[in-house]
């Protein structure tokens, strides 16, 4: 166990302020002492299974081949909920099995290898009840790097939890609805629009104010303008040039979004 | 200096938005080029010590051995203070010597060996008096990863400045008084009972509410429900289910908090 | 491609709750697998190209030499506006064309090489029109650690946008105005004067304050004392012992400074 040329990457709700972190990160170097440990994100809501989700959906596929994710946001932590593994797209992930993998099972063609992790030689000596990131994930993870094959982790499973994922609706002949599934750091509002259903004119409405000027970059739009645009994550995004479209149309999670196909 | 198999933790009240962090990284790679280093936290409260040493204690043992720890909570850069290293549990500080570290004088059984920073040849060449992260700190722990010494850093001290750390201590027959020391993330109430002071069924009373309920994890308790529980760091929590305990119980660090042993 | 000595460090907007510097981080590893990436920072103020150039200045010199800085302010990316790369101080610099590295053609006593970066094989397959972080820069610079030459990736360019840099001017015999340029994590006030600008008791003015006490460490000056000090970045700031200048003063970025050579 020597030289580890893939990364370990994080994806967690515990925050940067607290020991959390650093002992995930302390345990997986004892066990491969100089993989590179990538931090994706530790600022995800509290116990927001969806939002991480949608952030580790967003980037996966940037990452090398043969990363290993580790993806904790575990409100079930010490409860009878699974831990599990998942080997897809080339990747393996590790989380507990609370739907936050369930875009794998949905999206990537070749079919994701499930295992719920049981082997206890694997974690932590002591296994606490309330810190499987550090007791049972950042182990297993390192382990897997260091050579630990996914299947001899556990056992293979076929009924992981899903999450349900809302998909645009036709409202009428010139209507669909989606839905906010995100606002970004810059307030740029993320919607479960696929750039492929708009026209070339396409007009949104978000909390009663309609869009009506789509772009192709951000600075495209007039200062302080509303515009679509087809965003980095590979949806619809709204966004407002330097300024923040979620501030602006008091936008949140969930908000409804309506996509009209013809200019009025 | 080649391999660098042992990382560099670090431990601040910097923040991560100006370049404090980025200056002491960049000093430590031109010393250790390939050394990873590991963010424990920036985020400790303006210089305040105490919370510092909480979230060191918390996990330096999650690290591999020879880990070298730089901990700067550093109200009197550039006054007479002293700068020290500590040799403990098979791992290395550095650290100013204002209580951060002391901790590790009280709790490891090894007596820990105590060195002031005095070889200005590990320094960088111009000491600023206003940040010893970067010209002190940064340089003397990679050039420790890079083959130094702690002994040849400088010389042994036998008078370290020492934390005063709170104890439980006993009110009557039935109830035992302590403090919060720490609130966490999700809001989490770190207490400093440790949990083999317990009953079975112990009662916490914290600004005048009881937590009659002690859980093993967290999701046994109904969402929204006060608990106490064994955290991760070693001592008793009380958290709530879902919710912010700290935000429920307007509690904050120093705050008292009883333990009547029996059930009223 | 196996050994990386030197590494990437990456300063943006990007904030850290999105995937965003994730995304950038595993591109980098899939073409330069094993070289260690630092942030300075994410969480420069929207847009804000100043800041970011205040920040890179304070820092890259603390950097190995042929360290790549990756840095990411881009209020006009998917625009015309240009990318460059630019060779200055034997270390290398990839950012948007907007002004964030013109210190470094102002500064360096070598003249700083720069370059369009128009070499599109050094890209990502698709480049989208609002995350070049991802598609442009972040691809280029792991390119040329792992070996590629910064006059391979583009073009000479003689041209490069600016930022005008306020300096600090006469007012009349006895005053020199001067200017606010950053606040920091603790609340000191960085401002434009150079240290040798200073008597040796000097006294500044920030929104009708004086500040007659020049210290040469912060905890020199009594605990909640306004106090001049040699910063670490280089120029003379205002601090506030064991508190918050910025916040006492209600000071921000841009405010005036006036410097008086002569005691009242």
């Amino acid at each position: 166990v020597d030289n580890f040329r893939v990364p370990i990457a994080l994806l967690t709700d515990f925050g940067t302020r607290d020991y959390f972190v650093a002992a995930m990160k302390g345990t997986i170097l004892k066990i491969a002492p100089t993989v590179q440990i990538i931090d994706i994100t530790h600022d995800v809501a509290h116990q927001d299974v969806r939002s991480a989700a949608f952030i580790l959906q967003a980037c996966y596929r940037d990452f090398p081949e043969a990363t290993v994710f580790v993806c904790v946001v575990d409100p079930g932590v010490g409860s009878s909920r699974r831990a599990i593994a998942v080997e897809s797209a080339n990747r393996v992930f590790v989380s507990p099995d609370n739907g936050l993998l369930s875009f794998l099972f949905d999206h990537e063609t070749e079919r994701a290898k499930i295992y719920e992790l049981t082997d206890r030689s694997l974690f932590a000596r002591d296994v606490s009840n309330t810190f499987h990131g550090r007791d049972v994930f950042a182990p297993v993870a390192a382990h897997i790097v260091a050579g630990v094959r996914v299947e001899e982790a556990g056992c293979p499973i076929i009924d992981p939890v899903r999450l349900h994922v809302p998909l645009p609706g036709r409202l009428d002949a010139e209507q669909i609805q989606g839905e906010i599934i995100h606002i970004d750091h810059f307030g740029n509002i993320v919607t479960n629009f696929l750039p492929n259903l708009l026209t070339r004119e396409p007009i949104f409405e978000i909390n009663g104010v309609m869009i009506k000027r789509f772009v192709a970059y951000y600075s495209e739009a007039e200062p302080g303008e509303l515009a679509s645009i087809t965003g980095s994550a590979g949806f619809v995004e709204i966004s407002c040039n330097l300024g923040s479209a979620a501030g602006v149309l008091k936008a949140k999670v969930g908000d409804k979004v309506i996509l009209r196909n013809m200019r009025a």
